[in-house]
């Protein structure tokens, strides 16, 4: 037990979260968690059971694997054609077969594929068990953070297979090269060469060094389509299209183990990583530490009270917002930095005992994050935030610039703006300042002006990039739709200036943090650039030309970029001033006028769940499957309308509290985002201005449970936890009566951060009807 | 001119001969080499006209590229296919190639190949010109160490284009993979993998960053036969037959300068062999310099008197003798481990001005080299020597086994034994010791035995060859052919045996001189192990069977491996202990049957110009053209008839003086070892027991010029220079009258090497009659 112990203290260390901050481990936490939750329509990266928090190794059975969206695990889908390691934004690698009777490596996932039944399946973090109807295999995964851990139980054959189908396809686009190799009779290695993608801009290696538990009999290597006859030759394979599998002569129920060690810099690191992680074969064991390191994650966050399905959908949301962005860097702290004119291996601080003092992370865009990652992680997980902060400083150096989504150690220009500045805001005014913070402003501020990350928009790699339209926004304080000089598709004007504008605020909050007067007022300015998009005649955010008037044919409904907007439109982003809704209620005309057009948004889109709905246009006034609309609901605050938060909260989670693998999220979850954002709006906290202000603050409304203990990580924070506790709460008992903050009668929506930080506890006294005076006293 | 002799200090100062010894360094050398001498038949590593000593990069116009065989630069070829960077052991990589007009760079060399003349075609160590007749462009080449440096002068045209087919075909095998990319408008890189090859027996990377001095006009990737519209998009391309040309409009004779630098590490540090060789853009200045560097080296050794033809002939031999082999490791000490499991980068360990203690190599066996460049390094070029010894002793630390003949960072286990003993041996008993000598005695002890590099014959991979039978020689003390547990080509037990008994002897000699006196008996013993394989009835070194018996048919002129010989027969073997004539003139019946039996030989096989003759067989009695025979003519010294040596090793030397293209080696000059060989016959030095000794000693015949001296190196011989002096020297007058070395009469054909280190002078009288008593005298 003592061995035990001080094995799982190693791997915490070398974690991000590791402070003795979390819950009562001992509840099954991992228990609630419903992993097939919303996945008939999986993304690649959705979905992935063995995995750890923010795992290397993102291990899972793929049931498709030819496209980056609807792929991964489709719940209704027939076949598992492979285990693959990776599910990562633009990344994916080394898929693992087991077969068994004739050889069919070399034809490929549609030939080897096996059907599989859910009857019996058991899907948890941290642990896939399968049974492959064709095979006759039971398959089980599990992991540590950089070594995916299987369990094979096959039947009585001397053509048991393991296949490693190095070549394969793999969501994203082609594997251009790879290679693999026998190293004794149980252990191979390999590498793949991930082609590049339209997003991802150069080509990109994956290593992996693999041992097996019992002595293969044979190794069988394939090419283009053809097995290659070794006879006692040395065995090894590679080019475009090759692959190699270990043939067993196996009994009855014989379990073959196999665990596969990843890197991104070399097979050797490969081979380290696993030397770091996973020197036994204990499977049970993995298995067990991964729930438990799950349940001390989840446990952050305890919730009691609500229905069943409420918690459900609470461990479920909090666990995609652990489990959607992954870790590039080795357990030694070695990472690959493919940001310059050639690839680099470079080496993360390490700390006085050797260790790397973080991790560095691959992620898609924050493009909305202010509303869901960032205000959950700076709560309960703020190393996460240091070590994300750590990376994108660490990529500054290296490339020149602060990313905005990052994939294979290189800038990917998804998305459009500079979400990040939103991210380190919030992060350094919370208290979050472990990185070089001097280096992370000047980045910031460099992307704030023409050649900075808002002018890669697009996708596009040019160094010399300007579909962010930085020009005309820096001239005109609004970026034009209609510009003759962008590539690639999100290039709409309107969304930027809006976007433009927030990031504009949230730098100026980092830069008065910081004493930079002259730049502080330099942002605050710009960030009232929103207003050059209000045109007063239609009460609307609208796009203009490169002429400077109304782009013609406005239609706040419209939701492709012909309407202006990013993935959104007109009707949600003019509610898109997540720093300055006194400003905005001005431009409605005033808190009432303001309250009254959101009000009916949200009646009018109620009837379609509060989703967009493009066939019929009519639920297009709200969107709580995408991000740009996901802070609506809790704008009634900022117009004296607490109640109308509070109703219009609850009514969304209601609208999005599916729990089966048909339901969820409705549309992309987004590594992270969208279970953070539900996991937020279950415990009654949120933040519209991202918590970035100098002095953050958080907005209340009424969470779903009883009591919602944030235990706090004691590195960054003095207290231990922050506790909402309510009284009669009730799925019709949801408007806020009275509330207490540390024991005093409490009459406004917001709270100081740092009254969080320091703990205590908030206490909802909760009615059927609405208390339409709550939440509009002043903040003290 | 200060600033200039600096940077020669620099370069100086990295490569290996860094001591101030060489003679007359402003006398042309370089001009004496004829380097087109025997290219009407090139092997792929034999000519670089734009390579430095041992230089890294070995840059040269390819007319055939095709093969390992009769590829590289072809005198006879009528197209330049290609200039490419490596022309290596088992390694090649880098093509490039300049064209105007319509774009081929996608249909490949046969397309795009250029005619050329040998009119105005000059070639010099370190420089080529030669003009393209189909585009008109002069080329001309020239390097440091480790970077190609092209000049094309271009006529007008806006489709000048520099073809980088980084996924040719190149000698020994295909491109597995390759990858180029631009960088800037004046930088681009990339890499290529190197398909392994039935010798090399992994792939292996070379990467590469390079400039040109004026900026492209455009950018233009191909792959799979098809060029890739660009349209301003990522300027990048990968695959398994890719490539790209950069374009450039061009005046009239307007100059298009290309630095290319190499690395088998990174592009990283391909670009850090740039920086640490070639930042400027002065093009004569490097030719200048690397004419330097030869003169220099060549000028170790100073010949005077002799005929023209002679003495080009010499300085073409010299000039092979420091081009074969080449270095592998970075400016910086990094180096490509590719002998384990995975690869590994390792790194030199350096002086303590961070400076790379030494080079590592890529060479073919060792094979013969006790007869050629054993003797030739260790007497004019110890850190050579030095370095050769730190590449092995490396290697055997980083894989297990000193190796034979590496390539790509990794054995290759072409030809036979473990040469490497006597190249050790030969360093350490002349006192060439600046490495681990207990690790290198310690990987040569383990060679001797099941398991070592003898036993990996047969160009047999596998971890547990036996195709060297290494357990026959431990059980047997022989050999048999006809094993049933060989693969492969190069296993003939017979020729196994001699060279096994031989290298036991070298290690006794190493052993002796390292106290270790067990050791030394033991391989004593074993080195008589020659005499199993003598047959008395025949007079012949024969072939045993598995079952003991002669093998039947014996046929001592057959040159297949039926005959028992590798690459040779038994007519030339059965002379073939070089560490104990003695013992083997004793066989033969004495001094006076040996030496008929030897003289016959060389007048059997005069007429076929000491050169085996396959078809009528009549010439196999002698082979000057491959390794096994050419220590044979020296071997009548030690039957007490040094006169006889005088006359064929002549006799020799004139039958081996075609300084044309059409002439030279005859066959394999094997990466310095023919033209090392041709250097000792023509300065008259000589060692038959490869001066392994523990007290080595040097053969004397009459050398070919009035004088030789040999420059010795102060870091490791006391003395300053030894000078052979000859009178009376003419093609007729080819005996030793008389000697006097250091002033005294000197009677025996031997002197000790430490006499050699010591500085002095060797004074020959000839004449055209022998006088069969000089020589005759014992050794004091």
């Amino acid at each position: 037990m003592k061995r035990l112990i001080g094995i799982c203290l190693f791997f915490f260390a070398l974690l991000p979260s590791v402070a003795g901050a979390e819950g009562d481990a001992g509840k099954d936490y991992v228990g609630l968690v419903s992993p097939q939750m919303d996945t008939h329509r999986s993304r690649w990266f959705y979905f992935a059971s063995a995995c750890r928090p923010f795992g290397m190794v993102s291990l899972s059975p793929d049931t498709d694997t030819e496209h980056s969206w609807g792929s991964g695990y489709l719940y209704g889908s027939r076949y598992i054609r492979c285990f693959s390691h990776i599910h990562n934004w633009q990344m994916s690698g080394v898929a693992v077969m087991p077969t068994v009777g004739e050889f069919k490596g070399n034809r490929g996932m549609d030939a080897y594929r096996s059907a599989y039944t859910h009857d019996g399946e058991i899907v948890k973090p941290g642990y896939h068990k399968v049974y492959l109807t064709d095979y006759d295999v039971v398959a089980e995964l599990t992991s540590t953070t950089r070594v995916g851990f299987h369990r094979y139980t096959y039947p009585e054959s001397d053509c048991s297979y393991l296949l490693f189908d190095t070549g394969a396809f793999l969501a994203h686009g082609p594997t251009a090269y790879s290679e693999v190799w026998k190293i004794s009779d149980t252990e191979i290695a390999g590498w793949e060469i991930m082609e590049r993608t339209g997003r991802r801009p150069k080509n990109c290696p994956v290593y992996f060094y693999a041992c097996v538990s019992k002595p293969m009999k044979e190794f069988v290597p394939w090419s283009e389509g053809k097995v290659i006859s070794n006879r006692g030759r040395l065995e090894r394979v590679s080019g475009k299209d090759a692959g190699a599998a270990l043939r067993f002569d196996t009994s009855d129920n014989e379990v073959v183990l196999l665990k596969v060690a990843i890197s991104y810099v070399s097979v050797e690191q490969a081979k380290r990583n696993m030397q770091a992680e996973l020197v036994h074969w204990d499977f049970d064991r993995v298995r067990t530490e991964s729930f438990d390191e799950w349940n001390r994650w989840l446990s952050r966050i305890e919730v009691k009270g609500g229905t069943h399905e409420q918690r459900v959908r609470f461990y479920t949301d909090l666990w995609h917002a652990l489990l959607g962005r992954h870790i590039l860097s080795d357990a030694d702290g070695k990472y690959l930095d493919m940001t310059g004119d050639f690839p680099r291996i470079r080496q993360i601080p390490l700390d006085a005992e050797g260790r790397p003092l973080y991790n560095h992370y691959n992620f898609d865009a924050w493009w909305g994050s202010h509303w869901s990652l960032n205000i959950l992680w700076s709560m309960a997980y703020p190393q996460v935030m240091s070590g994300f902060c750590n990376t994108m400083v660490d990529m500054y150096r290296n490339g020149g610039l602060i990313p905005r989504g990052p994939s294979g150690g290189n800038y990917t220009y998804v998305m459009i703006g500079d979400p990040a500045v939103s991210f380190f805001a919030a992060a350094y005014n919370k208290g979050i300042r472990d990185y070089d913070v001097k280096a992370a402003y000047e980045g910031l501020r460099k992307n704030a002006f023409q050649g900075g990350i808002r002018d890669h928009a697009g996708y596009e790699h040019n160094p010399g990039a300007h579909s962010g339209g930085m020009k005309y926004y820096e001239e005109r304080g609004y970026v034009p739709d209609g510009r003759p000089d962008v590539e690639g598709m999100h290039t709409t004007g309107a969304s930027m200036t809006l976007e433009y504008a927030y990031q504009d605020w949230c730098l100026a909050q980092m830069a008065k943090a910081l004493g930079h007067e002259g730049d502080y007022g330099l942002f605050m300015k710009r960030s009232r650039n929103y207003r050059n998009l209000w045109n007063p005649e239609t009460g609307y955010m609208q796009p203009r030309g490169v002429d400077g008037n109304w782009l013609p044919g406005f239609d706040p409904l419209e939701l492709t970029e012909k309407g202006g907007f990013c993935e959104s439109n007109s009707a949600i982003y003019s509610h898109y001033v997540p720093h300055d809704m006194k400003g905005l209620i001005e431009l409605y005309g005033g808190c009432r006028k303001y309250t009254e057009r959101l009000n009916s948004s949200f009646e009018k889109s109620e009837p379609y769940g509060f989703f967009r709905s493009p066939e019929t246009r009519q639920g297009n006034w709200t969107d709580y499957g995408n991000q740009p609309g996901t802070g609506m609901a809790h704008l009634f605050s900022y117009a004296g309308a607490p109640w109308l938060t509070q109703k219009w909260v609850r009514k969304v989670k209601a609208a999005y509290s599916d729990v089966s693998p048909y339901g969820g999220y409705r549309d992309d979850e987004d590594q992270g985002q969208m279970g953070a954002l539900g996991v937020l709006m279950a415990m009654g906290l949120f933040e519209v201005d991202g918590g970035c202000a100098v002095r953050p603050t958080y907005d209340i409304t009424s969470p779903l449970f009883d009591e919602v203990v944030i235990h706090l990580d004691d590195r960054y924070y003095k207290g231990k936890t922050f506790r909402i506790l309510t009284r009669n709460n009730s799925a019709e008992n949801m408007y806020i009566q009275k509330a207490f903050l540390n024991g005093k009668p409490w009459n406004c929506f917001q709270f100081y951060h740092e009254t969080f930080a320091q703990g205590g506890e908030l206490v909802l006294e909760l009615g059927s009807a609405p208390n339409r005076r709550w939440g509009t006293g002043k903040l003290e």
